[in-house]
């Protein structure tokens, strides 16, 4: 067997020319297998797997298109390569005869009514497309991967600002009015609207929502970045804006790859201001509770779609509870180890930045247990606590010195408590913890505390008697952590409403596909109105010829 | 104000004493503040906090007493720190009368049928008693903390070798035949038996199952290191064994702080093999579903309890379906990201270890995406296999080689696929993958295909026909992920049983408390036997003296 390669310098060609150029090659007789790949550095080490990778071969660029053929002998793979001109033509001369548009401004003109741009072209050239579609006034659907995070967040910024989505860079999927863009299921339509920063999660929980016998309003895919702290989830807070006003939606589905702890908060603290459930899938990221007011956490892409049908099918009513907003951060003072856990599960849903000696995420550790930081859990029953020291829930007399310390710092706007009862624990610890607490209310009455009240009506301290001493001191007391999450989540809500001004989709699409010719099959055979542009790229691909280019239009 | 300090080198006292001799300094006329705790780097930062901390007393050793106190002059503070010995002589003469054994040997021929010791002393001394302990024939509560992890390994390996249970170290708490050790609620007596890498977790879940009218046989703690990789869970798993077998329990429930993804596998693999519900609540680590099987996943500890009552009040049968256990690693080859990602999310609680371009965590990164490793997971449709190249939800060709090259493998023993229909994705993906799946199963007949295949009854590549296809092909499919998952963890369970003796608990509580006193008094307030053994550290705690104790020893 001999391998042959040929290199063509920055040359274009879509991808699916390039599929069928290494079919017709590997289908050609003595061929035994063929590679027609951009030149990057895992293209040949894939090409290397598959044995087609010569000293040739592994001079080609990232840019440079690299075709190779694996034969019997050098003739054969020589005749294979001098055939490529040929089997691209051919490719060529079975393109559809109608009129393609060579630019958007011109495609613009022949559909002036299109609202959408599909954009599937090699990533180093999207931003600029997308760019002249947001700037010729469409939402943009932005299939292409490899385009920059600060692309990403300029596009969005300024897609936002004008009252248009840039779904997207590696958006794979969107249903919007009723029409799928990129990769998509045929679903009915209905009144659950989705959100995701997850390709194949919308379309998993679309599918299972017609499969369930359901129906879908929109479904409006992020990219899978947005949720990232770099981009802050402009297009999702887009999305659950639309969603929030959409009089089709009765149920909101947000579904995402694992997402960044402090974007959640702002996202989820925007949810919770919307009068209709929303089911939270935060895939990898374990959620704080099965439910907290209107939101509603699942486990799996099937639970969410099965979540969403049945509260479509059900009145769902949600009291927006009138609360003051608290201005300080949260100082949570714990005895025990694994409540305090379970608070920072519940909180990094809920306010941030969330700082702890007990992190679930290497961000939120806590520089210094001895000060907090921002909105802080301290754990104060740590081994490093209770060395020759009794633990917290025997003394308390480091957690009333570390309450003092809090009540010092102008910051603290909230101290919550674990009250631990029963058995080897403090006979009365309301007695000792109440007195501190009165003296810090005089100190600073803007200050609230929340106590989490563990025990039973059988524990020696006799619980009932504790709560009420805790209530008579001004104490918010509940029963378990993810109540006192809860209550804490509504005093923290975001008071900030809507950033950008929010998007019309109108009743249908119409759209221009730059990039993948099949999404423009896919569109007509839905029934949309499109128009293809038969794209180039600038200058033909020459890098060089690009950058003199720009630089002249500036 | 003025600050002095005295330095008691090598000096033992009960941490209880130090807390009331802290509180009586503090109390006494002209003294601002006391400070009494081992110098530790941590407990002198704290008394720096609370401006108690002199040059003088940052002299002090971790080994060291140190006594500070801040008083209105010198001559206050001298007064005070001369009161000492007399305030710590006041507590001594308070200690009750009754015959104090001074040593565990003796204590067990005090209370002959002893089956536990509990252990509060400091950690540096707490191994050495455990180990005293077992010797003895005694299940080990061991409550102190700062225990290395070797000493915890050693301690628990020995005891499960000998049918006993180490509990711990920092292990906070248990509830045994009624009985709470260290610290614990009082609840009813009931069918739900417990587990616990958490102390306060295990409190929570007993306390309100308690609240919900429901009751507890028995709950085991662990020590919050139980679960983590270093120590492989040998208490849960003897914990597991013991309330698998135990008649009065009908429920498990395991909690734990954030466990070792190993560690998961192989205690949820003998978890399943149990013909009980078993809910799992890892607090921190995200479910991979609802439900497995008998394993029941909750995300609060609330839920575990309401959860836990809900299943013991209704019938459950679980059939062991007996399945020929696959030898060979998992391949998973995907097209959807979303799809590849919730695949790891379940199989990280399935198999391991679990390899994969989308890693939930870092120790789960494949080194190479192109090579799989063990058990691996590869999402086909990354950034860095589609530079130029079709994604493989509409380009087979990638998928096809990389399947062919797991087959090549002779330790591939499944091959997991997903197959996306709808708009955009192949027209008619079967009739790429299942030639190519035939192929591979006449070179390879062991090995098994399992296909999930995603998509509705309106998408244009007719699902029933896909499903037939490769059903026809002797692929096992599967609608959505968390099937197939549920699929694979029963092929993949452990074949091994039991490694240990199972423990024995017999129905009483008859204990020896070695440390706090305040553990003893609450064992006899419950109704237990108990003996307290007046302990002091060997060689009064003098380092140096016990090294050369050692020594002669050996």
């Amino acid at each position: 067997m001999i391998i042959k390669s040929e290199i063509r310098a920055g040359a274009y060609f879509d991808s699916v020319v390039l599929m069928q150029l290494q079919r017709k090659l590997a289908a050609l007789d003595d061929v035994d297998d063929a590679g027609v790949v951009m030149g990057t550095a895992a293209n040949k080490a894939l090409l290397e797997e598959f044995e087609l990778l010569s000293e040739e071969g592994k001079k080609a660029k990232a840019d440079d298109l690299l075709i190779v053929v694996r034969a019997a002998d050098e003739k054969a793979a020589l005749d294979a390569l001098e055939q490529v001109d040929r089997l691209l033509k051919e490719k060529r001369t079975a393109i559809s005869q109608e009129f393609r548009p060579r630019s958007l401004e011109i495609a613009v003109k022949q559909l002036p009514d299109a609202s959408w741009a599909l954009i599937s072209v090699p990533g180093r050239y999207a931003a600029g497309v997308a760019e002249q579609s947001l700037d010729l006034g469409l939402h943009v659907f932005l299939y292409s991967d490899n385009v920059s995070l600060e692309d990403e967040v300029r596009l969005k910024t300024s897609a936002a600002e004008k009252g248009l989505l840039v779904m997207g860079p590696d958006c794979g999927t969107a249903i919007v009015n009723g029409i799928g863009l990129g990769f998509a299921n045929r679903v009915q339509k209905g009144p659950v609207g989705l959100v995701g920063a997850s390709g194949t999660g919308l379309q998993a929980i679309t599918s299972y929502i017609h499969n369930l016998g359901g129906g879908v309003s929109q479904a409006i895919g992020t990219g899978g970045r947005d949720l990232k702290a770099g981009v802050g989830a402009i297009t999702a807070m887009q999305g659950l804006d639309f969603l929030a006003e959409d009089e089709a939606t009765k149920v909101i589905v947000i579904v995402s790859k694992p997402p960044s702890a402090n974007v959640v908060t702002e996202l989820l603290s925007r949810a919770k201001q919307i009068k209709k459930p929303v089911v939270v899938n935060f895939i990898g990221y374990p959620p704080p509770a099965s439910r907290l007011g209107n939101l509603h956490f699942t486990n799996s892409l099937m639970e969410s779609a099965q979540l969403a049908v049945e509260l479509a099918e059900s009145e769902n009513e949600y009291k927006g509870e009138a609360v003051n907003q608290n201005p300080g951060f949260l100082r949570g003072l714990f005895s025990g180890g694994t409540l305090a856990l379970e608070a920072v599960l519940g909180l990094q849903n809920v306010i941030s930045p969330l700082y702890t000696n007990v992190p679930l995420h290497a961000d939120q550790a806590l520089k210094d247990p001895l000060n907090s930081e921002a909105h802080s859990i301290v754990d104060l029953g740590e081994d490093v606590f209770t060395v020759g020291r009794l633990h917290p829930m025997i003394d308390n007399d480091l957690r009333i010195r570390r309450m003092n310390q809090e009540i010092e710092d102008p910051e603290t706007g909230m101290i919550l408590l674990d009250v631990v009862l029963g058995e080897g624990a403090h006979s009365d610890p309301a007695s000792e913890l109440t007195p501190a607490i009165k003296q810090a209310l005089t100190q600073r009455p803007d200050v609230e505390f929340v106590a989490v009240v563990l025990g039973t009506d059988q524990d020696p301290q006799k619980i009932d008697e504790q709560i009420a001493a805790f209530e008579k001191a001004e104490v918010k007391v509940f029963r378990n952590v993810s109540k006192a999450v809860e209550f804490i989540s509504w005093r923290y809500r975001a008071a900030e409403g809507i950033k950008f001004p929010i998007v019309s989709l109108g009743n249908r699409i119409s759209a221009i596909n730059i990039g993948l010719e099949s999404f423009y099959d896919s569109l007509k055979g839905q029934g949309a109105e499109a128009v293809h542009v038969d794209w180039r790229p600038p200058a033909g691909g020459n890098e060089k010829m690009m950058d003199i280019l720009a630089k002249m239009k500036k």
